[in-house]
């Protein structure tokens, strides 16, 4: 029987985190039941911050006969003289260069699914990335719009999708719509069948104002927006309830009742899921053609280079993968 | 040497789970150590719903040799033919009155300190009442300020303070000023020393958009209104820092490096102190001349007379309020 194809991971920022907490997961593979990967990037990024074995290859192909005795290494970028925490061009250069391979890999099924390294966007954007970050690039190159990729941030015992990200929290109100949230609790329903196995998922929508407005006793938009959004996926059978009172929602014997929640903004849903599940937060991107996760936490400059970076978070990623992987192939 | 003055607990709502959860903390006084208290309300509202020992006494001073013995009933309130579950006008009444004979018995140092159980908003304001909610009305009974009356949300790990609370979310930015971020910074740090018995307390403040603004690129009110009432607080020897990204400021690790944190809404507050401490959770209102606190949750009509209630977060709102008066005895 031939081997299943390896996961592709593009390093990230050469100066952050990234190939060291790729490396700590590849040494517990075998413990944590690891499907096979590959490091896609520069393979001085990883020899520079850890010692361990590692094994250049020269295709994707050739990653699985290697997993077991080294971490294998597609080495198609060149960051230059990396200092880790000092993040530099060449370096940004290089993140942006290994992701664009491992997304054509994934995209070809020649690597199995995707899971990114963390990159800085404030890097990225001074090399002229225009993209809002590595979910939307990795959705365009996937060929599907912006809206229709869903970042889900998932944990051992919580999944939150938030409906709106990164704008001002007072624009929220405004960035709201009944088709937005649909359009959201679709792509979260298919998801959770797709990815997690689960049939007739149940989605739980957070109110937006305290106490979810009350009966519209504390602002409307829990009535004209999320109420009639509820509806409407109801109608078309699909398991939401809603809007709940926020902070009842995520405690253990609340979380019992749904598979996911569905948050109005950036923090209502990153509060809790960060909140119960630092070390182990997945971010994984619902509606694409790949399978594409990654740990949900940043660069880390500030700690990289000195084996202090907690892996948690990627092993999670790249179990998570597999598994979604496997799902898909199955289906 | 004299037995120390009671706790003062108004049963809250008699058709809620006050009476009950107030009985069942008695039954725990030895196990968890709890300071003497007296229920004020309606004896009945406790003998329909608990069959352990009660006994009626006719000042507060008398409910410390009882104690021991059975859970002493300041009853000074008739709420008539009560069902659990259904609240009534008269219940309401009952809880009113005895709501303001137990501030009364603390206000005059009779009772060391108040434990509020409970209360319908509802049903409080089908009878008058004109308060946001119980805090303000004690404030105002005590002569101060609703300003400077502060709630604070406290469990076993995590204390908050909710800067602005039952208001529409797409209100909050208009209605956080310098002044009043820097007003409960004052109070929440003299509120945890009074009553915590923390010198120098650490104060960190949550930033109020994503990732606290990313330096004014997602919204202005970290760099317009949170930095400066931060500095404005340092400059005043208060430790105060932030703001700081809300997401990553409530797990274990970022826990351990202060004292309290003031949010700026309702959610960014409740949401992490309820998803890690939902039975346990005390609401504690600083900046009073008395010692009030009470569980952080409602009256739950829906178990009410049921026998499922959980007394946790009463027997620890009972374990507070008995420590914060005894920190200010010693004072």
């Amino acid at each position: 029987m031939a081997l299943p194809a390896p996961l592709a991971i593009p390093m990230g920022d050469p100066a952050g985190i990234g190939p060291e907490i790729i490396a700590k997961s590849w040494a517990v593979r075998t413990l944590r039941s690891l499907p096979p990967f590959a490091l896609v990037g520069d393979v001085n990024a990883v020899t520079r911050v850890w010692s361990g074995p590692v094994e250049p290859v020269d295709s994707l192909d050739a990653a699985g006969a290697v997993f077991d005795r080294a971490l294998p290494v597609l080495s198609i970028a060149d960051a230059g003289a990396v200092t880790p925490g000092v993040p530099a061009v060449e370096g940004a250069r290089a993140a942006l260069h290994a992701l664009e391979r491992a997304i054509d890999l994934a995209r070809a099924g020649t690597a199995r699914a995707l899971v990114t390294g963390p990159v800085s966007k404030a890097q990225l954007y001074g090399i002229g990335f225009n993209h809002p970050g590595q979910t939307e690039f990795v959705a365009e190159r996937c060929g599907v719009a912006g809206e229709d990729a869903v970042m889900m941030l998932a944990g051992p015992t919580l999944r939150v999708v938030p409906i709106t990200a990164h704008v001002p929290l007072a624009q929220v109100s405004s960035l709201l719509s009944i088709e937005l949230i649909v359009a959201k609790g679709r792509a979260t329903a298919l998801g959770l069948t797709r990815d997690f196995g689960i049939s007739g998922p149940r989605l739980a929508f957070a109110g937006f104002n305290p106490h979810a407005g009350e009966s519209g006793a504390i602002g409307r938009e829990d009535i004209d927006l999320i109420e009639p959004a509820v509806a409407q996926l109801r109608s078309e059978g699909i398991d939401a309830t809603g809007p709940f009172a926020a902070d009842t929602l995520f405690h253990a014997r609340a979380r019992a009742g749904y598979d996911a929640v569905l948050c109005c903004y950036h923090d209502q849903a990153l509060v809790p899921i960060k909140t119960l599940h630092f070390d182990e937060g997945v971010n994984i991107t619902l509606g694409l053609p790949i399978v594409r996760t990654s740990p949900d936490h940043g660069t880390a400059f500030g700690i990289a280079g000195k084996d202090q970076a907690h892996p948690g978070a990627m092993i999670a990623a790249i179990a998570m993968a597999g598994q979604a992987a496997d799902r898909r192939a199955r289906a």
